[in-house]
Formats: C-alpha cells, sequence, structure tokens
C-alpha cells in the first residue's frame, strides 16, 4: 500500500512552533523518521495558523526537500497555494486534494499534468458528502472518466471516499468497504484508493486499535493507500502483514524486515 | 461472533499431562479462564497420547461442567467417541467435525439433532480438500441442504471451509475471503461460517499479527465463528473492535469493556 505521512501537520503543538518560528529541524525530523519507517508521500498541512499558507507550504517542501526524496503530499484546500506550493517541488507529489465537481477537476487535473503530480480527488461534490453508496461510487466514475479525457493516467489519481469517525455514524465504515469494491471495477487499471484513516477514531479511546483493525478490512476491500501514522509500528507491521496475507508481498519467517528494505 | 476456545487440546503438554494423571484442575482453571476470556464453547480435543479417548472426552466434559456452563465443542473425528461423549453433555453442545460426504452427513446430522448439538461440517468430500473457490462452495451448498433436509436450522450449523497456514500456500487466504462471501448467499439466514484461525499461522514467526490482522478481514467477510486463543486479549480485542466497526456491537468509549460483560 501506499502510506501517506500525517504528522507534518500545522494542527500538531510541535509542528505549530516549528512554522512559527521557522525552525526547520522539528519538520526535518519528522520527514526523516517518517520516510524510514516507509512513508510513500509526506503530507505537509500549514494548519489554520498561518497567516501566509503559500509561503509556510513552500518552506514546508523547501526544509523537507533538504533532508529526504520522499515527494511530498501538498495538503491544503487552496488551489492557490498548491499552484504555487508546486513551483518549489523537485520531482514527483501528491497534491492533496480537490472536490469531484466538473469545474474543480477542471482546475486541477491540468495542474497536475503540468506538474507530473498525483491527485487525490474527493467524493464530494456541489450537494456535499454523499451518505450513501451508490452516489460516492458515481462521483468516483466521474473523476475517473475526467482524468481520462485529460490523459491523467488511473495509476496517478487517487479517490478518497472520505472517511467519517466512527462515533459519529457507525453505519459508515461497512458501506465504506463496499465503496472501495466498487470503486475497483469503475476502470482497468483501477485508480488508487485512499482514505484519512486516522478520521475513523477521531474522538474515541481506542484509535491504535480501531484503525490497524479496520486498516485490515479495508485493504482486504481494496483501498491501497492511506493518510496514516506511519510511526504507529503496530499499525505499519498490520498493514505489511494484510498485504502479505493479501499475497502482496511474499512471506518469509522476516517479512516485516524485508517489507521495510 | 462465536469464539470456540482452543486451550484444552492434548496437544498441549500441560493437557497432556493432567488427561495422564487425570488431574482436573489444570483443566477446569482453562475452562474457567476461558469462560471468562469470551469463549462461547469450550474445544475439548483429547491429543493423540490418549489410549481410550472416549473416556478422556467424558472426563474432560465431565470436570469442564463442574465449573462452567460454557458448552463444550467435542473435538474429535470419531464418530463413536462423539456419540459417547454426547451422553454426558448436559444442555447443547457443538461437534467438532464431520467431513461433507453424504454418508457422514447422514450419520451425524441426524446425532445433533437428537441431542440438541450444533454440528461443524468441513468442505471436505471424498476427493479431499478442494483448492478452489467453487467446489468449496459447492461441498457448502450440499451440507446446508443436507442439513435442511433433517431440519437442522441454519443456525446450528458451522461451515468450516478449511484454513491453510500461510506458508504452505499464500494464496489460499484470499480465496478463503471470497468462499465466506458466497456462503453467506447460499441460505437466508446463512449457516455460521466457522475456521481454526491459528491454524494460519501456523510455523510462522508473526503468529499474534498474523491472527490479529486476518480476522479483522475474515469477519468484514462473512465468516462469524473461530477456534481460536480466547486468552490472547489483542486478539479478542480485534475481534471485538471489528465487530464495533462493522456496527454489530454498539460504539461508546468503552466498547471493549461493554462487549466482555
Amino acid at each position: 500500500m501506499i502510506a501517506v505521512a500525517e504528522r507534518i501537520n500545522g494542527m500538531f503543538s510541535d509542528v505549530k512552533k516549528a512554522i512559527v518560528d521557522r525552525d526547520p529541524r522539528p519538520v526535518q525530523e519528522l520527514a526523516r523518521r517518517q520516510s524510514e519507517a516507509g512513508a510513500g508521500f509526506l503530507d505537509l498541512n500549514v494548519g489554520t495558523a498561518a497567516s501566509d499558507p503559500v509561503s509556510v507550504m513552500k518552506w514546508l517542501i523547501q526544509v523537507t526537500q533538504e533532508v529526504t526524496s520522499t515527494p511530498p503530499s501538498i495538503d491544503s484546500q487552496k488551489f492557490e497555494v498548491v499552484k504555487a506550493a508546486l513551483e518549489v517541488v523537485k520531482g514527483p507529489s501528491l497534491i492533496n486534494s480537490c472536490k469531484g465537481q466538473a469545474e474543480e477537476l477542471d482546475k486541477y487535473i491540468p495542474l497536475a499534468m503540468e506538474k507530473n503530480a498525483s491527485l487525490v480527488c474527493l467524493t464530494i461534490d456541489k450537494q456535499g458528502i454523499p451518505q450513501d453508496i451508490d452516489k460516492r461510487v458515481e462521483i468516483a466514475a466521474n473523476i475517473v472518466a475526467k482524468a481520462a479525457e485529460y490523459g491523467l493516467e488511473p495509476t496517478r489519481l487517487f479517490i478518497d471516499p472520505i472517511l467519517f469517525p466512527i462515533n459519529v455514524d457507525q453505519k459508515q465504515p461497512t458501506l465504506m468497504l463496499e465503496v472501495f469494491r466498487q470503486i475497483r471495477y469503475i476502470s482497468d487499471p483501477p485508480p488508487h484508493i485512499i482514505v484519512g484513516l486516522s478520521n475513523l477514531s477521531q474522538g474515541t479511546k481506542q484509535r491504535p486499535l480501531i484503525n490497524k483493525a479496520f486498516l485490515s478490512m479495508a485493504l482486504a476491500a481494496g483501498m491501497d493507500a492511506a493518510v496514516m501514522d506511519v510511526l504507529d509500528e503496530d499499525l505499519m507491521n498490520t498493514a505489511i502483514c494484510t498485504e502479505m496475507i493479501l499475497n502482496k508481498q511474499i512471506y518469509s519467517d522476516s517479512f516485516l524486515k524485508a517489507a521495510r528494505k
């Protein structure tokens, strides 16, 4: 699976402080540790405190690029932040994220194409986040069709069907597993399927346990990427082990070590 | 889910010694602890050392019945052992197991009916254990049809599609998940689906991790029972948490405690 490391986010107090002080060290340390732990992308989110999100995002990209080649995931809802940030990216990146309605896709997909970036698209349209399976899959299909129109390969497209906290709506996770299964059939090859894994356990008292159990179920249902805590070793072991059970990694007595090489 | 506690088995040296010495205390202690940990049935297996499996199985039933009301799972491949053992059972029980060919079912199902027992049936026929999905589901359908013929309710029927160790055939677990999904459609209500969970990790170096990851995937795919190590608290937490995520148990901050009450 593709693990997008979630920790460089201005919502965490250590990162917020580093941003305010423009102190690269805590951010670079997180970049290094998350890369070593198996991150496929480093999510970068300026948080809510930054008065100048463009310059902060550029700074986060620059300081992390100094210490790792793990590509950044530019986590912002603002098009101008994403566009400006991409100017300083060396190599590939992930845009996280754009909404699923046509006018948004018509802005973001050409930008991703131009900048050699991958793109996360949410199954949201003008009516908001659909609560049912069919509408989510319908928006996903529209996104895939639009990407094909522009020539963005499915391997650079990540569909995010939006995972809610379990204590908000307990029916959602089961629906999500079905959404994952159906999205896999939209195209061949299918797009990637991503969620913000930690969202599920938000506000609960058993966060690691809930995240691990859902991760195994979700990978078996076809999800193949997640914004997640790659520094949680148990969680990463669960990811590796689940993929081994699903025959996506070869079993050996040292399969956990082998996967980390 | 229904957890069948696996620990009272003559293959474990402490149980073997207790059997040889006819010392009820270690067996009763395991019966108590496994019941407290959430066992739905206590699997009782005399192991290979017993020269008189009938009397040992009867003794195991009697000594465990003295300390718990958790029903026994009579784990033997010998019809005469099962039949004799059922004479001393007070209340319900589980027969574990019979093979899926007609002549076996014609012996075991009437016995289960007569003795108010539930019955585990393996997807094995005269040709042995099928390696593919279709044949396993076909044998399961034959078992369900035969049970219906005799009037054994699906709620008392457990289909075991036979889980192999991951280091024997890494393609099997993915096939098993599909087998679980298909067995759920054979009847309404469906039969229970059971596996020997610990089999999967037999001979590996990461037994608890493999067991937990597969348990979550399997429960999401429709398996609803397992012979398992109920004394592994992490594993039981994974079971409870997975069922909560699947909306089979209500979420509260103390859902792990609530499920154990």
